[in-house]
């Protein structure tokens, strides 16, 4: 009953199995490895985009920090919810990367920028020498509350942009896929995105995320603050491989389809609990719910691991994140003991 | 005949091993998984250092870069050898990690930088607000071109550095304290050093670094500075494992001790060829030579990979590096080629 | 009738004749003029702070962004309001300074935080190394709508602030005490302010702003980031002299005065006539009101200088600037052509 | 006898007079002043460049730093003589500024690099993305040792960098401009310069220096940089109306060919005392000379005032500079108290 994050779950036998052919003989560094030519290949099939440059990181801090910097100069303003994991989560490292750019917080229900507050966010800003500059738009699907944008929604933001160039925060991009069964074209580059943080270490790899830049021209720029930023490795090869084994017979989609279900039979099932409310809609692998006090106790002296949320008084609420590595006895586990 | 760099090969068996027992489960995320409560205590042990803030990162130019940063503020001075990996590799990262710090070049022979060079540096810089302030020193043990200091040698220049901080860069730091017989306390704390890179990728790992920072007071803003550079793995469990298997059985010691085998032999096999010489002393797995021009062809052609380097006209020049998994077929048959 | 900011008016005779005094023969340069001794004396007996550090900068974004940089770390927090000049006017300078650091927005009525909603913004931040740390906090009085807080209502914040440094901005520095009644020492440090920046530009000066430190600790560090910032003049006897006049026989106040009271009577002026709205109380030398749309034409039309703001349909808005050369008689034009 | 620094001067006459004259009335502010209007222009005319972009900034440090950061990426080497002020005299602001690039120092007598040495180091800089990346030249002229590059010699400079961006530091433009009989556009975009440093402050201005960028398509950049620096002036005017005053009637060749002939006087004099040893060729105002211990004492009791420069054993040397207010008797003093 281990629903803390989708990142505490281990890796499936393909992508070990990955790992172990690659460690064969000698291979040459710094992404030249034969098998990243291989996931070059394959990325640039699932995106139907010949041309895109397509970059391995190990983590997605990593590339949702560089994807910006790639996007946003110091002066400019990246524009996201209030909830992004880019503003929330990374202890100010797209601030970092850019050199000190500033998030503009757009609000909206259920952690979603909409296209009129993503227009007015834009129209505020910039206009003198006074303040910063509307850089960029970055996109956070699956989001940070676990609900979904569908390509028409993403597409609407990316008019409201403008020429702005739009980046997809897709650490869970596999699960937002599966929810809408989107195309990863269609979720992407056919929606306006120009820059992809193809998630997958939450969806089942040790720690390997793909960049994909649909505009080849911003490849080399990309490259040289990889290597500053200490994220190009040597060993390139085993983060490759899991991308490979990744991509290998659609085990990415059905990862995150495993995860998804999860978390269907997880909400479906605390909807049905007297006194349980969701919070958010449940459309992919996160669920944000709320019960009376004292639930907590309960759960945790069962063995339930999630993470506390802020509650109002008499209340307590909770977030829990189904991956591809929870099983239906976790889950109903948790709903006999939520239910008691 | 792979002797492009130890980068180029893969990771022993006991390595795999690791990474497989660690996928067990769930596992709590963030550097806090039990795993690396053993790292951490087996690296204390390893320095006799019960103090030390002990971390994983998975590239060398993240631990080096994130050392100069918790040392050297922004408009410090960092004294490293003119050769050094952090100057000519990193694509500027240290200057990133820091805001804008300054390397300053000491000279010196055979990679080395020598203690009255290194004071003379230091008195040269700062001494008012209109120059950068001398803020560390980096030493980097075995040299870029394969030469070793010796603890004393180490002692004497972090004494020239008086009160500044004194960084070891050890991406091959097994292969400094095998060709020299030294601990990794007489090498590091004992000879005056206050940060070490402690190189694992270079030496049998996939990609797993772990910085020793002797002052614990240092830690949290390591800490901070990892999380915002994105270096802080979400699965650490799997930069553990690595470096749990490293350490476990000496198994680090017995990795660099073959590789510098390697090189000694492919060494003195090279000094016993007419036309052939050694441009720096060979105390751990590099060799850079010198041999007639017309020489790269026909080792190429016979299958050998290393890089050239630059050398006077009717000549050419080589570094060839050797790793745990160089065999003594590949020395032998690169001696016979180049004797050819 | 120009009324757009008080940066747009000249400076006092007093102001040339001591530029004109300071000409005389040589001075040493970068701060160690004769001159700035007796600034940094008479700063710190204005301000009853005898240990106080005190420096000169040009211009009121590089006294705020330098006095971010000394107290908030690139992974920190600063606390200010959502009106905040360091926020809203200063195009990412404050992040650019601190290396990257985030501005947390607080919400209050009338340009003003709440000691409330700051403890709340505070606590929400922070807590794990996935977030920025809670830094420091900066207090803007006259605020950036022409209010002005009390020193108990800025001891409140500072209160509510905790243990983290606090910094005034002070542009309009004169203006707040003219208009409390307080002295530099209640508003600042007896009110539990760390750093000042001591407006002189928007009050009189050409251009020239004293940072104020009262723990003389972080000194050489603002010293270092001034001379690096390009913010450290070689000819720095002309700064001094505009601070030297400034402060002698209280000119700054005398100046203040008249701004204030020209602020004063053209606020009252507008409050009598039907259909003007004032939008915030007009506490020192800023007055922002609405009125029927057309109106803009007419005054513009009349010689009116002032800057548009947003306004509802069928409404016009604006800002209008009173500076110590405001006289009487642009006040009277001013209102004669707005009851037209 | 005050020979510290041409920065220890005033400023004649002319530019208070014009400082007294742009006081009347009010201003628009930011650079939109109606004086700078006229410097625009005039600026141009002298630079023969009606399509240049010219900005005023108050400082020398803050010229060159921006001047850097619009032509060099964070990944970026700047090649410069390896005493450029920009290297040794700037607490590392152009690395803040450009956001952690790096200075690669070419070597060259008196204080002037050759084209082979730029290069060379041009050449032996990136290749790869493990380096930085060559992105700019910076010529000093007049140097940082008192000789003068002519715009032949700058020429070489600039072809030998390719297709690199070339920035002059020109603090002490005029003095290399009447040292050479070179027009401006001579020594700058007909040289291959991009970006020039014109100084103002160092001969005869408060604190003034223009950028002349003659790729207007970099202008943007440079105002939004200008003001996230602090470096953008509310009452600007005051900045424009020194160097209107500069501009006038050539003032500023007058003033530096004062300089100039009072470094000639001092020079050729001590050239013809016994055991003084001038140690650069001196082509403007700045003189480096050797002379035997015990000389110092000797010039101090006498009232000189200059830099102490190292020497060796049984040797004194120094640095003095002389500006627009030099006297024929102080140099003649000097020489006095030199000789005896």
């Amino acid at each position: 009953m281990f629903f803390a994050s989708d990142n505490t779950s281990g890796v499936p036998a393909q992508v070990l199995a990955a790992i172990t052919d690659a460690n064969a003989g000698y291979a040459t560094p710094y992404g030249n490895d034969t098998i990243m030519d291989r996931v070059r290949t394959r990325v640039r099939e699932v995106f139907a985009a010949p041309d895109a440059a397509v970059y391995l990181v190990a983590t997605g801090t990593a590339a949702n920090s560089l994807s910006c910097a790639i996007c946003c100069p110091p002066w400019g303003a990246v524009f996201c919810h209030e909830t992004a994991h880019i503003h929330v989560d990374e202890c100010g490292a797209p601030e970092f990367y850019m050199g000190g750019g500033k998030l503009v917080l757009v609000p909206g229900a259920h952690g979603k920028m909409t296209p009129d507050a993503l227009a007015t966010s834009i129209a505020g800003t910039g206009g003198s020498v006074h303040g910063v500059q509307p850089a960029m738009v970055s996109v956070t699907n699956v989001t940070e509350v676990g609900s979904v944008y569908t390509p028409a929604e993403i597409a609407a933001l990316t008019a409201a942009a403008g020429d702005l160039p739009c980046h997809l925060d897709g650490a869970r991009f596999a699960n937002a896929l599966v929810a809408t069964g989107a195309t990863a074209a269609e979720m992407t580059w056919k929606a306006g995105i120009d820059v992809v943080s193809f998630g997958g270490t939450k969806n089942g790899l040790m720690g390997a995320e793909a960049v994909v830049i649909f505009d080849p021209a911003k490849a080399w720029e990309f490259e040289l603050r990889r290597k500053r930023a200490g994220h190009l490795f040597s060993k390139h090869r085993y983060l490759s491989a899991q991308f490979d084994a990744y991509l290998k017979d659609d085990l990415w989609l059905t990862l995150a389809a495993q995860a998804n279900a999860a978390g269907k039979r997880l909400a479906d099932g605390m909807a049905r609990i007297a006194g349980v409310k969701l919070l958010h809609p449940v459309q992919a692998n996160m669920i944000f719910a709320q019960w009376p006090a004292g639930t907590h106790a309960r759960l945790q002296a069962a063995g339930a691991v999630y993470y506390d949320m802020p509650a109002p008084d008499g209340f307590e609420a909770a977030r829990l994140v189904t991956s591809w590595s929870t099983t239906d006895s976790d889950v109903d586990g948790f709903l006999a003991a939520l239910h008691a």
